[in-house]
C-alpha cells in the first residue's frame, strides 16, 4: 500500500511515544527509518520498528538513555550508549565531534553499548552537508563468511563516506556484503531462488535456496578485497569501542539480547575553499556526464538514485507492504487498548 | 634472475645516491621499493627505481626536498611536500601525526604536491606495529571507468587499514581497481588474453587485448561498490589535501609532470589495553582457521601471504626480470662512468 509520508513518520512516532520513548527520541528514530524508505532502502526502513519495540519491551533497548560520552583524549569521544535507540545515541556522538572537528581538525567518536544505528548515509549527510568530511563505520552480527571459507564469521559491516559537494553533498553507504541478508529474506518469502554466488549454506556449499542461505553465509563483495574490507573494518570498530568481534556480536536481528557491536564516526574539518568545493562538484558532474556503456543509460553518482527516490516519494508517499502497515497499526492500537484497558482498572 | 635482498637494497641506494638523493632519503626510497619486493608486489618494487630517476634528472623530483609540514588545526597536518621524493615526505607526515595521535587520539595529513608513495602496506604496518591505527589513501591517474560508464576517470585509489594485533599487525591494502594496470602491461608483454570483464577498450567496449586495455580503462572491483569507494576515495583525498582530481591527475606515470595527486594519512591512538589486543588477535586466528570452501586449502587474513613470501625472499633472495637489474645496474654504472670522466676533464 501507498502512505503519505508523514502519515507514516506520525505513526511511527506514535508507536515510539507508546511504548515509552521520550518525544524527541521518538522523532529521531522515526525520521532515521522515515529516510530509509524515502530513498528506497525498505531494509533499513519501518519493518525495522517492531523490532525495536520488541527490544524495548524486552528491557535491552532503553528509549529513554541518552547514552555517556567521555573526551578520553582531546580528539576520542568514547560513549557509552546505555542501551540507548541507536540513531539516538549515535547522533549524539556526532554532534560532539562535529563540533570538536571544527576546533581541531578532526575527532573520533568510539560507540559501543548502544542498538542498531541504520542506513549510515543519514549521518554521513548530515555532516557533508555542514561542510564536513565524515567516515562511518558500524558492525553487525556475523553473517559473511570470509573469502574461501565456509562460515559465516563477519558482519554485513558497512561504510559511508560523505564530501561536501554542490547542489548536494556526496555520499555513499555500502555493506561489505555481495548482497544484504534482507535480500535473501525477501527471496525466501517469495520462494524466488537467488544466485550461486550470493551465498553458503550452512555446511559451506554454494546454494540457490534462500531457506538453505539464511542459515549459511553471505558471501563479501568484489571477492578477497571486500572481504578485507569487511575484516578491517571489523577490528578498526572493536579496537576503537571495545565492541565484540565475529560470532560474538550479538542483538543486532534478534529482539532478546544487549546490543555489543560498535560504531565508529570520524568527522574531518578541512576548511574547504569555495573553489575547491566547486571542483568536486565540476568533477562529480564529469562523471555523470560520462559516456555510458551498452546496457546503461547514464552513469550515477552513489546518492543520486537515493535522492531522486526521496523527492518522488515524498509527494506521491512510501510504497509499504501490507502486513509492515498492520504491524505498526496494531502496535499502535493494542498499545492504545491496553493503556484503555488500564484506565478502567 | 635471483639477487639477494641486501644487495638489491645497495644498488638501490646506490643509484639513488648518484642521482643527488641524500643517504636518508635513498634509504627509505630503497626501502620502500625493497619491500614491496620481498612482500612479492613487484609492480610497486625496483621496477619503478628508473622512473623515479628520471623523475629526479627532469627535476620534478627533489630528492632533498623534506617537505614543508603546518599543523592548520591541533588535528590536521598540511604537508607541501615541494616536489619530495613520495616515501620521504609521507613519512615525516605519518610521524608528526603519529606523535600528535598520542596527545590528542586522532590526528590527520592532507599531502599535496608530492612523488608517488607506492605501497600503502608500509605506512599503514608502521603505524599499527606501534600500537596505532592508521588509515591510508591515495590518488592516482585516471585509469578506473566508473561503474556503467566508458572512460578513464577515476584513480586506482588505494586504502591500506593497519590495526594493532599479536604476533603481527593486522594490514591490508588494496587498489579499487579491479586489477592493477601493471597487470596488464604484464600479459600486453607475454602477448596474453585477459579476461573481458577486466577492462575497456578506449572507444568503451570491453576488450581481451591488453594492448588496446592499456589504452582505455580498467574496470573498478566489485562492480557498483567498488566503484563508490574509488570515486569517495578521489574526492576525500582531494578535498582534503587539495590535490588534482580525475583526469587532471598527472605525474604518477609519466617521468615529466609535477605530481598533482594528493595522499591523506589518519593515525588514531585507541589506548589498545592488552586484553583487547588479545581479543583481536584471537579473533583473526579464529578466521585463519575457518574450513575453507572446495577449492580453497586455507583461509588467509589480509597480510598472511606477503610476510610469509617476505621470510621467504629475505633468505632465498628476490626474483627480478634481468632487465630490471640490468637497468639499475646501468644506471649505477652510467653514472660512474660520468663521474670518472667528470674527474678525468
Amino acid at each position: 500500500m501507498i502512505v503519505p509520508a508523514e502519515e507514516a513518520r506520525n505513526l511511527a512516532t506514535q508507536v515510539l511515544r507508546l511504548h515509552g520513548t521520550p518525544e524527541t527520541h521518538a522523532e529521531i528514530q522515526a525520521d532515521l527509518l522515515l529516510e530509509a524508505e524515502l530513498r528506497g532502502y525498505a531494509s533499513h526502513g519501518l519493518l525495522r520498528l517492531p523490532r525495536i519495540v520488541e527490544r524495548i519491551r524486552n528491557g535491552v533497548a532503553d528509549p529513554s538513555a541518552v547514552g555517556l560520552s567521555q573526551w578520553v583524549h582531546p580528539g576520542f569521544l568514547r560513549v557509552d550508549g546505555q542501551r540507548g535507540l541507536g540513531p539516538v545515541i549515535a547522533l549524539r556522538g556526532l554532534d560532539e565531534i562535529s563540533e570538536r572537528a571544527r576546533q581541531i581538525g578532526i575527532a573520533v567518536a568510539a560507540v559501543d553499548n548502544s542498538n542498531h544505528i541504520g542506513m549510515l548515509a543519514w549521518y554521513a549527510e548530515r555532516i557533508a552537508a555542514a561542510g564536513q568530511i565524515a567516515l562511518c563505520f558500524s558492525t553487525s552480527e556475523a553473517l559473511v563468511h570470509p573469502w574461501g571459507g565456509r562460515r559465516a564469521m563477519i558482519g554485513t559491516n558497512p561504510i559511508a563516506i560523505g564530501v561536501p559537494a554542490r547542489p548536494h553533498p556526496f555520499v555513499m553507504d555500502m555493506a561489505t556484503s555481495l548482497v544484504a541478508m534482507g535480500k535473501i529474506y525477501d527471496h525466501a518469502n517469495r520462494a524466488q531462488a537467488i544466485p550461486s554466488h550470493w551465498a553458503l549454506d550452512r555446511h559451506g556449499k554454494p546454494t540457490t535456496d534462500p531457506e538453505a542461505a539464511k542459515a549459511g553465509a553471505i558471501a563479501p563483495f568484489g571477492d578477497a578485497k571486500g572481504y578485507a574490507l569487511g575484516l578491517a573494518f571489523e577490528l578498526l570498530v572493536s579496537a576503537l569501542a571495545g565492541s565484540a568481534l565475529g560470532q560474538s556480536v550479538q542483538g543486532t536481528l534478534d529482539s532478546t539480547k544487549v546490543c555489543n557491536k560498535g560504531d565508529v564516526f570520524i568527522v574531518i574539518s578541512p576548511d574547504i575553499e569555495t573553489e575547491t568545493a566547486d571542483e568536486l562538484s565540476r568533477y562529480l558532474n564529469a562523471v555523470r556526464n560520462c559516456p555510458p556503456i551498452d546496457g546503461f543509460s547514464a552513469v550515477t553518482v552513489p546518492g543520486d538514485r537515493s535522492r531522486a527516490s526521496r523527492v518522488e516519494r515524498l509527494t506521491a508517499g512510501i510504497s509499504l507492504p501490507d502486513e509492515v502497515w498492520g504491524e505498526l497499526l496494531e502496535l499502535a492500537g493494542a498499545q492504545h487498548q491496553k493503556r484503555d484497558q488500564g484506565t478502567l482498572q
